[in-house]
């Protein structure tokens, strides 16, 4: 075991900093602390908390953090802020934001913005989650800025999902709710003693219904299987959890501790009915699925020559060859290859 | 040539819209026939049209289109909306506010939801970007609702990117906005006959002018291939573009033929400097990659016993296994076992 992955276990504050930097910089070091901490990993309740900008997540994250360290439990956040670090204006906001929080040593903060693609953010922020998860800390707040399908994605990656919203936000913004609205374990009207606040509240519950289906469609389906194997856990009795709506104030702190019990709840739920083991089961699968298709295309690319892939490319911009049979093409190539190779070194032997 | 692909090529709108209801239901009939059309493809302008909401993006589409129209020139509409269709609400909205438009044969419009995932609906707007340019429509608008990082590599589909604001939008979203900027052709400053419009002008020409790095470092990325491959087109001579700053009343079509003489600059500038090539060239390697990826990921599963996936899975669950050796032994064990099939098919031959 390195010293890296020794500190980071033993609490070291600085040694989980420098294993997050490198993951954000995505370092082989970080793939081999990460797989040297996985098993002391799985312990956290993650919670993820998005929402579109102007609802008050910062304040409202920052509220729950206090509220569970006045209950003894320690708690990591990872802001994400999936726009990119052209101003930095809204990480470094968060960090002002939170400084009530970071002198204390049972609280670690992170922000995250975007390098490159979403997907290397959601990457990077899982694997800094489980990093956090390691370093044995017992509830880990995941806060996207934003409020788009990628965001949400980013949230996925949490036990509970909390969908804040606020009052007064335009029509517009309201059918973008809809799509949040179906992630949601808890949906949470902030800014709660707004003078509009009781027409959002009335509107959202008409929206929660009409039959928002409920989050947990999303663990059903299958990555790599068909979604229905027998030996994945299903859910033991009647397993429904229906979407509550919390009503808060994040800045004086009003309906935080309904919030903190709200939250509990659901942990509870996904404990007693098996869903916990499901969701975890189902988030590898999918992670497996993802670190499969990246190795793959890599292995694939190293058995195929430059010159190979730069006349597949030609044909297809000069339109001579369609994607579809581009892939083909690209595919046989490197079996044939491959299976060359595999004989010639069999002969040998 | 089937029917389906001579009836699109033909300009037969029933036609068209029934390849578009193949495409977002995934069938095989839709692969078939974008590969039949595909060398007809390419010969479209495609216009990106982003923001958050508020900004009045819809209306302003409709502006350039019927702009366009009454310069003779064709429009196709992909109106993309990222949330779920769990209301129905912001496509339709978008479906009755085009009415006016609807009549006209020159005009084709086209509303997506989200089915899956993220990068089912940005392949899914691609391949009926990709039918309605091979349909013969000369320019196709591509909005989408939303302004969150997963939206904006939808927008990436397009030669010009517009990224539409509004005035009055609060600090948080301003933060988005730094993002967003990034990926701006012509940036649109929409509602601009409000007060506070001057403000929201001055603060978005200071962000520009403080370093937007321009939106060309994205054509750079080698999907498959190290960016600076000899034989990739490169552009000749000094092609910087600086992002221009346009103001509009969509409603009233204040601003529009400016609007229209900019995206025509910059499609001129794209064709002049190579870069439209190089565009090209980088997004169908990038289509490439994604569709590898699809297809080595099925092939692996196909050669792979459901029991060897389930006991990986079980030993990630159980921290037995960390993700990274379980690629490791997915990987090993697929390739095993195939070139075990290929011995056994070249000793029996």
């Amino acid at each position: 075991m390195t010293d890296l992955v020794s500190s980071v276990l033993s609490g070291n504050r600085r040694a989980l900093a420098r294993l997050l930097t490198h993951i954000q910089n995505e370092t082989d070091e970080a793939g081999r602390a990460l797989a040297a901490l996985y098993p002391h990993t799985g312990r956290a309740h993650l919670i993820g908390v998005t929402g579109a900008p102007g609802t008050g997540k910062s304040t409202l994250v920052n509220a729950l953090a206090r509220a569970y360290r006045q209950q003894g439990r320690t708690v990591g956040i990872i802001a994400v802020d999936p726009s990119s670090p052209f101003s930095g204006g809204a990480v470094l906001g968060d960090r002002i934001r939170m400084q009530d929080l970071s002198g204390d040593p049972g609280v670690f903060i992170r922000s995250m913005a975007t390098r490159g693609s979403l997907g290397g953010l959601a990457r990077a922020t899982g694997d800094s989650v489980r990093a956090l998860d390691a370093g044995g800390f017992e509830v880990i707040l995941i806060e996207t800025v934003g409020a788009g399908q990628g965001e949400v994605d980013i949230a996925h990656a949490a036990h509970t999902t909390l969908v804040v919203e606020a009052p007064g936000l335009g029509d517009d913004i309201q059918a973008i709710k809809a799509g949040i609205l179906e992630i949601a374990d808890i949906l949470v009207v902030n800014k709660a003693d707004r003078p509009d606040a009781p027409q959002t509240v009335h509107a959202l519950r008409a929206m929660l219904d009409l039959g928002a289906r409920g989050p947990h469609d999303r663990w059903q389906a299958g990555a790599l299987l068909p979604a229905q194997t027998p030996s994945t856990p299903q859910a033991s009795g009647p397993a429904r959890w229906d979407t509550p709506l919390a009503q808060t104030v994040a800045l004086d702190g009003t309906g935080i501790p309904e919030l903190v019990t709200l939250i509990d709840r659901h942990h509870d739920f996904l404990r007693e009915t098996g869903q916990w083991k499901r969701w975890e089961r189902t988030r590898l699968e999918q992670e497996l699925a993802g670190r499969l298709q990246d190795a793959l295309l890599a292995r694939l690319l190293k058995e195929t020559p430059h010159a190979t892939i730069q006349f597949v490319l030609d044909q297809l911009v000069s339109r001579q060859l369609d994607p579809g049979s581009a892939v083909t093409h690209l595919l046989n190539n490197s079996h044939l290859s491959s299976s060359r190779y595999d004989q010639a070194g069999a002969s040998s032997s």
